[in-house]
């Protein structure tokens, strides 16, 4: 027998696992990746540091940030002022909303997965 | 501004996309690429014949096919004697039956997300 591939998605449930990105009103997406990229930059208040801890180049944080940025007419990460290396970053209330209606969701399809899963194993 | 990224998932809702994988007793998934090979094997009756409708190579679709076939106890895909080129293939019982459960289940999904998406715009 040949070795079954690597599970994609997300464990959510026993028999259902699954992904889900967030569209934004003027375009652009939001899955689990660049969740957890905004809630670095909460975390380490600071984007080099944040793609740093996550295994990824300041450059595609920023590319992420900067796309995150057009999903509305309003940015969810900008650019504070202070710190010691000269600046760090921290999300906007749209930012913060996105970040929390993502994790809140994720919850709900859990449930739902859940549920769906148990009739799969019925 | 970059141009934003092709969005990932399958457009089950108008702001939140999906997949999803539903993994089998003994292990392996299948997903929507995995279901596509399974019905057309039953729309060409051959392996070669869906594999080239997709693109895809027969070894690549012999490899899904093995994996799908490890899934539980009952293989999803048997070959079949006779025909032009010497032998085709067809879902087993099994096969059918997951097919149409990952179909139905798709269905209650892209109504959950719309419900979910509603909340969103809101």
């Amino acid at each position: 027998m040949e070795e079954l591939d690597k599970l994609p998605g997300e464990p959510y449930s026993s028999r259902i696992r699954a992904r889900f990105w967030i569209t934004g009103e003027r375009g652009g997406y939001v899955g689990i990746g660049r969740i957890e990229l905004l809630e670095n930059i909460v975390r380490y208040g600071s984007i080099s540091r944040a793609a740093k801890e996550m295994g990824m180049s300041y450059k595609k944080a920023w590319k992420l940030i900067d796309e995150l940025n057009q999903m509305s007419d309003k940015p969810l990460v900008v650019k504070v002022q202070g710190g010691k290396q000269g600046g760090g970053a921290t999300l906007t209330e749209s930012g913060d909303a996105l970040v929390k209606q993502f994790r809140v969701f994720e919850k709900q399809l859990a449930a739902f997965l859940q549920q769906a899963s148990l009739e799969i194993e019925r």
